[in-house]
């Protein structure tokens, strides 16, 4: 299959394969700006199904959308110590605007905790002010030197939320709260369960007191970040004078939290469920998630066809499943055919002549599961009145693939050395849990010899059943940790 | 009641009256960033309706939504010579990134013209791939000299639809369709009815044919520019080498639109519909339609009022009503009152302990319409279940005053000198329609002499029943056409 639409195989380069798939299923493509990629309509379009749910999942937790200038000033940047040294390597810089140069340059947001707490620190008198739950959707611009379409772009799409409360174990919670929310996403939605953690002081975010992550692993066995979640303590607060009343009449300085998924995601779905064949989207997120394929020769049989498969899209639209016809009738069939299924359409219903003069339809799931069949002929009621189910247990069996794909890459042992945790990487090992001395010289270590990172300390569920003693820097351990090769 | 809230007058100041209605509606606010926004929730929200009503009614019509990059090779803007002429001083420009001065400058998207089609360019290859119906949502930049909130901002929010034809004909419908959405979508949606015509040569897009627009008249007589819709020929596509192969196997050049509506849509809102007493958001925009205000001195007396006003704010949603609840019981209930009214929800639902112990709501209108009453007590079930009614009518009622606020302001008379227009101006016109000779020093002499502009040749039902057959320059006239003062 691969060969003849001319991919690479995933076994063969996976890399290379990516890079592909994601081109030829028009989801990205490149562009005339260095590190910056076009997100085509069928990417797009999974991006607009994320925003959806993640948006709808932010609101019921009483979250509201607001929007904050793209441009930063530089010295609102440097303000955070922490924060400057993370994000000024990366920072595209405006210096002239109107024609003249600015007095002082302003910078394309690469995050917007600065600006956003200054606007707070306006807006923030009293307790009563409290809590101030706002979420920002936007493009954010990291230079970064190595570039791959969706998983690392000088520019992407984001959302950010930025929290302020009054107290610490309001903002704690809410930092862990979110981190549920971008969890729960990612299992009922893209079907990629994480495993949910926090970061090390290493891997934190600059300005964080403490970064929660979800982490999931790609068919390659590489990790991928995929959201985050951000404790702040007080540290954008201090600095940008966020202070508010409290109950007792006295002045102090309110707790932040701050947490972004990004475009990234679109990536990490591919390389969560693609296969030989191209993309495969799992139907919560489809944009379409069936494509009526009218199968016609001449005129007079097309007519008949295409009125067949609207009324078809129609009847479908009104069980509540996205269904669009493609009418593309130029175009071969066999192109037609491969086109979705490259971008990874979840079911393909065919309707020829000879089904309308029967009543039946042809329903081709992309992904056959267990039981499932590759391809069925059934009455059109049956097939329209079926299909939620048909997508949910698609929906299901791509979450059930890909928990197995998880457990399979997990190795839980105890690893008393960097060479053990090479070999273990080397070997196709995706997360290997071990334990951690807690000593950041193990993580420098580890960084360039086993090219591995502490992907996160994992939360309890997720922690083996017998805690180990070993640390691969020899020591003993402290904690039980996750180590991976990253993208 | 202004002075009572502090708002100056619109008859005092209208100016002054909609900066400190923007604010004080939290709507949007002043950054530390020169002439950029920060756009508050319950004005985000706004736009978040106004973002799926368009969005909706752009895909009706076949166009799927893609996302291109921030930024744009200054070489691009550079091709096409009108285009440059027209927004290189308006120009935000990168000059370095990721700590190095870059060889060739990026520009903060003015506009995505140029990018886009460059993309177009290599995607198109026959007439196959045509026509292809793009939209952008996303952020742009024009570094403006004098700017006001919403209106004229640095950055603003906006959509640009870019679309690529196969023949002039099909190019020329498609901007007169998109025009005829918005003018659909300011009509049944923000109840804000606008004229509809083409441009003058003069006033046209930079780089454009033929540009329309939706002219609208503010409550001060100004018009506003509300969204435009532009026919760029081949100008475009000759630059950026955007070909096709036609039926007939020859190479032809492509004919594109764009078409864009943003932000600035928010602040007609508000000059449209708001009173001395703050922002009056239309029914079918508001983030909230209905805000159930909950009336409770001590704390069991809270409990009782909360669990009903939380019931009815349920019961509002199952009816498809846009409801919340607005449960700062710290605040006075004064201050809750005209917080809302000042930020415009369109109804008020009080609800007090002995409201609830008698099955009873007051129904409180932000505007009392004709035959409507300021104030009504009803049976709970009788206020939910009317409630759809209620809203529809509001939203028919605001669209009839400002259509009745337009003609108001119109003057349909022969105007034989820029002075006589002037007048015109002067004594409160808002819509001048006059004849015009066609000579664009006549159009310089009345931007000079009466700060007046021609906003569109109006289409035909428009046009008044006789032509004018004078034109302010002193020539003949040779079309019709409507002057004001604009933002």
């Amino acid at each position: 299959m691969s060969k003849r639409k001319g991919f690479t195989r995933r076994s063969e380069d996976f890399s290379a394969w990516y890079n592909e798939v994601v081109q030829r299923a028009e989801l990205a493509d490149y562009s005339p700006v260095r590190g910056s990629m076009v997100i085509r309509p069928w990417g797009y379009g999974i991006w607009e199904q994320m925003q959806h749910a993640l948006d709808d999942m932010f609101k019921a937790t009483g979250h509201e959308n607001a929007y904050f200038p793209l441009l930063v000033p530089l010295s609102f940047i440097e303000r955070e110590k922490e924060h400057v040294k993370g994000f000024k390597p990366e920072l595209a810089v405006v210096t002239h605007a109107g024609g003249k140069e600015l007095e002082e340059p302003y910078v394309v947001r690469p995050t917007s905790e600065t600006i956003i707490y200054a606007m707070y620190a306006k807006w923030v008198q009293s307790y009563r002010d409290l809590p101030l739950l706002l979420n920002q959707w936007g493009n954010a611009m990291r230079w970064e030197l190595r570039t791959r379409l969706f998983l690392r772009t000088a520019e992407f799409l984001w959302q950010e939320g930025h929290t302020a409360h009054a107290d610490e174990a309001e903002a704690e919670a809410e930092a862990r709260t979110m981190l549920g929310i971008y969890r729960r996403f990612m299992e009922d939605w893209m079907a990629m369960p994480p495993v949910t953690g926090v970061k090390t002081d290493g891997e934190k975010f600059a300005g964080a007191v403490r970064s929660y992550a979800c982490e999931a692993v790609m068919q390659d066995g590489k990790a991928l970040q995929a959201a985050t979640s951000h404790m702040l303590g007080q540290n954008f607060a201090k600095q940008f004078d966020l202070t508010f009343q409290n109950r007792d009449g006295r002045e102090e300085f309110a707790w932040n939290t701050s947490w972004g998924a990004s475009t990234r995601l679109v990536g990490g779905l591919v390389m969560t469920h693609g296969d030989d064949a191209g993309v495969v989207v799992p139907p919560k997120l489809a944009p379409s998630q069936v494509v009526v394929v009218p199968i016609a020769g001449g005129e007079a049989e097309g007519a008949g066809v295409l009125a067949k498969s609207e009324e078809l899209a129609d009847a479908l639209r009104r069980e509540g499943v996205r269904a669009r016809v493609d009418r593309r009738l130029d175009m071969s069939v066999g192109a037609r055919f491969f086109d979705w299924e490259r971008k990874g359409a979840p079911v393909r219903l065919e309707v020829g002549p000879r089904d309308v003069a029967r009543g039946e339809v042809v329903v081709v799931p992309r992904v056959v599961r267990e039981g499932g069949a590759r391809k069925e002929t059934l009455g059109e009621a049956e097939a329209v009145e079926g299909m939620r189910a048909r997508l949910r247990a698609l929906q299901d069996h791509l979450l059930g693939e890909a928990k197995a794909r998880r457990e399979a890459r997990t190795v839980r042992q105890e690893v008393g050395s960097v060479r053990e945790l090479a070999g273990l990487l080397d070997e196709g090992a995706g997360f290997v849990y071990s334990g951690w001395s807690g000593d950041p010289e193990v993580e420098r270590r580890a960084k360039e010899e086993a090219k591995a990172t502490i992907r996160v300390v994992p939360d309890e569920e997720f922690r083996s059943p017998a805690a180990p003693s070993k640390c691969p820097g020899g020591g003993r351990a402290r904690m039980e940790v996750i180590w991976a090769r990253a993208y």
